[in-house]
């Protein structure tokens, strides 16, 4: 029986996907990922979807204008890398033209790739030796995946594209079960402009606060005035409904003021009843993370937190990446996972 | 005599510049611009200032959420190779991580760059010869830059960077007189949050209506409302002040409603008295642009519109890049431009 705040929250949720219309590469996205996903599930491979980059909200229908959520994709593209050295397959649902996995090395580097080319000989190109070196084990990675065909890569631009995507590659993962991981880096707008409320062309800076919309255009010189609805909160569908259930769902929590950090985690963990949070801050976040664990879960007084802070040797000016650490921990405790659904099941644990 | 008008203007600028701190980085571009320009001037060689890329509005002084405008880099970092080619020097103050001249090609391309890059047998890497026959001319235009330093590049994120990189560069170009171009495609802010009534940390979703700033946070489930300032008209300062008095200015237009485009583009020039306004719809930009001039300038009644469109042959399916016709157009109005300064200077043209 299904609470009735529960059915406010599913209803909030079908609204929603009525009102916001799919995108039209969702079809596609979806063979893309059946076939992806079932050729992983008959290799027994586990499979990871990550989500990176930041959602955008637009403001008007042909959009000039829109609500971004700042991040680069550092995160998402970075850790994808270091699954698939893991041996998982990878779902890559990012914000196009943010970092992608291999490629973040030379797209978004102040070290213009094409300063590291000559022309040869014979009129081809070939890429100098130092910088070769370099690349030469990206370049490795990246055919490795190319071969055993282990990254998939979805792009989405707005969060009603993100929310759409998410949920077909969600209930795409059901055949993978407790070899499921969901790793959830993206920045998802909390705010957005509904379809239907949207201003159908470019709102003017000298337009009069005429238009009936909850976005008004103003009178030269006076203030612009936008009023956003909160987005449904889809982590709650995401672990209630579309995904499948055994499976591993890790969200990220990024603050800006150390003092709410733990706070807002442990509050994510109540609010959604998954396992894991990975809780950042905005100016630390490239070398340090909290694991928020709730060991118990279920009701509060039973709730046993585990705070485990991973931090890269040297801090700020460590060397390394810090995904280099958090990737191994998320597989630990995924097979923890792992273990605990195969022993309720009375089967053995398939390690790959 | 300046009018009260023009004053406030001014006063509206010199706020604007105290209120909102300059980038970090304004010193060290200011030192490369000076070089730069130095350089070219001796050389007596065409300097154009292009901007290109959308700005940011913060929401918080710890930026999570911002405002931006949609704006890829394509017009700006097209226009740069051509202009390239034409024999200018560039001043390229771009939205950091958007298209860049020459990178353009494989940054943002669904053609996976690694994908064409293969080892050698003493370990290096080569590019496959299809796609290095495609990427050379690209690497010889870029190479030729770095050999004649015709190619500096300015990044910025927020509007507040731009428009303080933006004056800088403008006064930097001095010396270059009616060599100058301002080739102005970058899609700036019309609206923004003053710094001091930016919301500290990030705006959390579930807070209470109680901050004193006008980004309000929401209580969980109610609306976020923003209230934002217009930004200063940077254009007038950038014409009557900033900017070399004979140096050619070309403004764009961007709509997405057809039946207001030349009325605004023709707005535009009488309320700055610039030369030249490009205008273009959101829908058809990559194929069609309407070039937009005042012959006679001045007073309402002797105003001679001229109104050009330029279309890539085949339409949106036209092959090739329509700046491969704006340039040349650009450049002929330019030493259109030349010839009347030096005329009435009494002296003879250089062409370069």
């Amino acid at each position: 029986e299904r609470s009735s705040s529960t059915m406010s929250l599913t209803n909030e949720a079908d609204a929603y996907f009525a009102e916001n219309p799919a995108p039209p590469s969702l079809a596609t996205a979806k063979k893309q990922l059946d076939d992806f996903i079932s050729t992983h599930v008959a290799q027994n491979r586990r499979v990871v979807l990550i989500t990176s980059g930041g959602t955008t909200v637009p403001l008007e229908r042909n959009t000039v204008r829109f609500l971004d959520n700042f991040s680069a994709g550092t995160r998402g593209a970075c850790s994808a890398e270091y699954f698939l050295k893991a041996g998982y397959a990878v779902v890559f649902l990012h914000r196009q033209w943010s970092l992608l996995p291999f490629a973040r090395h030379y797209t978004h580097s102040r070290n213009f790739f094409l300063g590291h080319m000559s022309e040869t000989a014979d009129g081809g190109i070939e890429i100098e030796d130092d910088y070769a070196k370099t690349l030469l084990p990206i370049l490795r990675a990246y055919k490795k995946t190319q071969k055993e065909g282990t990254l998939l890569m979805i792009p989405f631009t707005t969060v009603s594209e993100y929310l759409h995507l998410l949920r077909e590659a969600a209930m795409s993962m059901r055949p993978v079960g407790a070899n499921g991981v969901f790793y959830l880096a993206a920045a998802v707008s909390d705010f957005f402009v509904p379809s239907s409320e949207m201003s159908e062309h470019k709102i003017q800076s000298g337009d009069a606060d005429s238009m009936a919309t909850p976005v008004t255009g103003a009178p030269r010189g006076k203030t612009l005035n936008l009023h956003l609805s909160p987005t449904p909160k889809f982590l709650h569908h995401l672990i209630s409904t579309w995904a499948p259930t055994p499976a591993l769902v890790v969200s990220f929590k990024l603050e800006t003021d150390p003092g709410i950090l733990l706070a807002k985690a442990k509050q994510a963990l109540r609010r959604y009843g998954h396992r894991l949070v990975i809780g950042n801050l905005l100016k630390t976040r490239s070398w340090e993370v909290v694991f928020v664990e709730n060991g118990q879960g279920g009701k509060e007084e039973d709730e046993r937190w585990k705070e485990d802070w991973i931090r890269l040797e040297g801090g700020e000016k460590g060397k390394g990446e810090i995904e280099a650490l958090i990737i191994p921990e998320v597989v630990r405790r995924h097979e923890g996972m792992m273990k605990e659904v195969a022993g309720s099941n009375g089967n053995g644990v398939n390690d790959d």
